[in-house]
């Protein structure tokens, strides 16, 4: 083992550095929790400085770096595969400035999404991107290039950043992006870091983009007889140009299994699958008549009917339900969460080819999420499925799906990144040369393959 | 020189290739038409089979290829500055897919802004992007990541870009992105590839984003006493959550400069200055709610007059003089045109910095373009000033504005990307490690530097 030592004279508050034994389990992997990695050194810098120590310390000696945020990814990101050091950056967590001309905020990586959100409409500005995980860091968010409710209208969190501070693998610092909203000067570096899992560079600042914070908001819950008419109203809510904030699709068994779980009702049982819509603007006029366009659809639609959500507790039900759908399914049994995209007019093929290969494997899946966007959640469940038996047939299951999405013009994940679990599926169905070129860019940021080595691509 | 006699293997059509003497001078140059570069061949290609032949052919021979979509690029990125192929993509120009269930159009690179948003708008649907020469390519609009008006409200040419196919510079094709709205699957690649001037790949097709057409616009021209008072009004306009679509600037002797040229008359004289808004929606309450906000904050702030423009042809006329603003100037004096952009909250310090130079060098300098997002155009005039003392001046008031714009926190272009003219310039205000991140990019993408080399960065 590496000679860790030098690693106390960065950084100087000891607790800040945990070795071996000492390291908690929980940053030794995701927030699924069942892969487990190894480290020698878990560290927790304070600022740029240290994470450039630390990164030339790694350059120099080969060490292997996992950077990690709040530790909720769902792909196995933040797993240390090869030992080394877990670069935590969860006390980087201050607001740096508030720009309340040009409408931006700066901020360290570690910064809670909840917290974030909480600060800025405080003072009736809003940051749209709204990934379910409020308890992610915006580092992570930026990262993965979440994605979440609200991309539907608003767009995924690479619409957001504007600037970015990076330590390199060899340590040097780079500023990429300014505080402007047009950009052609030269390649677009900064893109290229959204949504690079940790394998490009360390991010240590972000300037990120706001908005006034719209002044209503209507949360609406729409239920249908069936699955497919729900998701086949999806399109026409959207050609329909209602202009929807979010589009959130659940069946029935799994709002009963949340229901459980959390020990709260659902606001209504007629439905064996849900629309969830909300909708938002400055006037109530612009609201009601975009959120009529969509009742008129579902309605002629098939829809049970269109419930407007009055009562914030009914509103507060409905979201908290939605938001533990796969933490409650976490609960009952093992499973692998999926989040393929697909074309928006593809979604009810390919939700339809799940109940296939439901049947197919006897595994079951159930599925819900963000039909505004294509962007299907999955949840592939054990059960009570032999070991043996699951490890086979998930894989292929699995397999089936992936291949099926690139049939369908689709992506292996919309927002929850490649990481560990999904690189397999991603190599399979991604063209090599894509794969190539991104392995040769990784090259020239880490040409010695520290950076969160043998994830994504 | 080379032997070309393979492209004739490649391209049957004798026409489409042309050789040394026969090659138009307009394809040795850009919209500017100052400098001319020298090149052996040029050919038009008519599907990406022949643009993959022809790569192929340019990259075991080591033969530069310079990438031309409409020519209308004021930076100089389409002169062929080291002989070789110029590699015209104006015959590939058909739409390809309409898909009017996800909202997107397939294209060929070489279909002209204009077609396309004539096309699309026909069927009621729309494609922001609206940089002020409709007689660009797409192909061109993308590899500059084109702004124009709209950007305000709707963003850039890089927030509809779905998918690109791609000849790359050993003629193999690489097709990046997918008809989906989320993506967080490997590096973003397709972002690296748009606004990259021709340097890393040709764009052979491209997947575009739509939305469905506002059904209302309305354009607002507001005259002020001073420019200064029109600039400061217009983070107060999007502030107060007005939501315009865009926000152009202009003084008073621009405007009188284009009426001269178009012998066309403004529909009014009132002011020193004057901001030109337009706004849009679906419905009329909605457009003038988001008005009356501007009109409150634009009186407040010293507007001399709110005028909605009614008639058809005051909005022809006001939009022509604003269109001809570039060409105007060209018209009676040689010119360097910038499109520095700052932090909106910049604008009026750097436009007032241009005021200290234009006295300092005794060159004029008019300002106008997309204040409401930073975007500041100058036109930097020669007028009657010798040729050696323009040389040596002009370099050094430029000079002097790029260091300004870094200074304010901004970046050398916002939207016509760098190409020959800005690159010294590009090149003395970024970072180095930048540029060289940017060159060690290229070169994974082009080891053999024949890909419109020694452009950009
Ligand atoms: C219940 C639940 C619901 C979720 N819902 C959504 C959703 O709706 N949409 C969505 O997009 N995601 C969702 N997620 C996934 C997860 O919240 C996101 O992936 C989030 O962006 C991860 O942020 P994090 O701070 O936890 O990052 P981590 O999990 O710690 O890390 C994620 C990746 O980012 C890298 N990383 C983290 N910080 C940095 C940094 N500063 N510099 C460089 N690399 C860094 C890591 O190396 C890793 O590759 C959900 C997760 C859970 C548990
Ligand atoms: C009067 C006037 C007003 C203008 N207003 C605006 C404005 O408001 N906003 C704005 O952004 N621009 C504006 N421009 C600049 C210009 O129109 C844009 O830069 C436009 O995007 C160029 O498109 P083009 O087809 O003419 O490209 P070209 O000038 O032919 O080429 C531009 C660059 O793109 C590369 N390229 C072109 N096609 C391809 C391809 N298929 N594959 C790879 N590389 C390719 C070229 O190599 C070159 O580097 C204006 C220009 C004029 C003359």
């Amino acid at each position: 083992m590496l000679n860790y030592n030098y690693l106390f004279e960065i950084i100087k508050d000891k607790d800040r550095i945990k070795l071996g034994k000492e390291i908690d389990e929980k940053y030794l992997s995701d927030a699924i929790k069942r892969n487990k990695g190894e480290a020698e050194v878990l560290v927790f810098p304070i600022n740029n400085e240290e994470v450039s120590l630390i990164m030339k310390f790694s350059y120099e000696n080969n060490i292997i770096v996992t950077p990690r945020g709040a530790g909720t990814g769902l792909v196995g990101a933040t797993i240390p595969t090869n030992g080394g050091i877990v670069l935590d950056l969860s006390l980087m967590n201050k607001i740096l400035e508030l720009d309340k001309e040009n409408l931006t905020i700066t901020v360290e990586p570690g910064i809670l999404l909840k917290d974030l959100q909480e600060y800025v409409e405080k003072i009736e500005l809003f940051y749209p991107p709204d990934p379910g995980e409020k308890g992610a860091s915006i580092g992570g968010n930026i990262s993965t290039n979440a994605g979440g409710m609200r991309a539907v209208k608003y767009g995924v969190t690479r619409n957001y950043v504007m600037a970015l501070e990076l330590v390199l693998a060899n340590g040097s610092i780079m500023n990429v992006g300014e505080k402007v909203i047009k950009d052609s000067s030269g390649l677009d570096l900064k893109d290229l870091i959204i949504g690079s899992e940790g394998t490009l560079a360390i991010i240590t600042k972000a300037t990120l983009k706001l908005i006034p914070k719209p002044k209503k908001s209507v949360s609406i819950l729409i239920p249908f007889n069936s699955l497919d008419k729900a998701i086949d109203s999806v399109i026409k809510i959207i050609n329909k140009n209602s202009k929807p904030t979010a589009i959130e699709f659940i069946e029935k068994d799994v709002i009963e299994n949340a229901e459980n779980y959390l020990q709260l009702k659902f606001p209504d049982d007629k439905g064996e699958a849900y629309l969830l819509l909300t909708f938002d603007g400055d006037e109530d006029s612009e609201v009601i008549s975009n959120y009529n366009k969509a009742k008129e659809v579902c309605l002629n639609n098939g829809a049970i009917d269109f419930i407007i959500l009055n009562k914030i507790e009914d509103i507060d039900r409905t979201w908290k339900i939605r938001g533990a759908l796969v933490t409650a399914v976490e609960a009952v049994s093992e499973q692998e969460p999926i989040d393929i995209v697909v074309p928006i007019n593809k979604t009810a093929e390919f939700i339809n080819y799940t109940k296939e290969v439901q049947a197919k494997y006897g595994i079951k899946i159930t599925s819900f999420g963000h039909a505004g966007d294509g962007n299907v959640h999955l949840c592939v469940i054990k059960g009570s499925m032999g070991e043996e038996e699951w490890n086979k047939k998930s894989v292929l299951l699995l397999g089936n799906l992936y291949e099926k999405s690139k049939e369908l013009g689709g992506l292996p994940s919309g927002e929850h990144g490649i990481g560990l679990n999904k690189r397999p599926y991603f190599l399979k169905v991604t063209d090599k040369v894509n794969v190539d070129y991104m392995k040769k860019i990784k090259s020239v940021f880490d040409d010695k393959n520290i950076l969160n080595s043998n994830k994504a691509y």
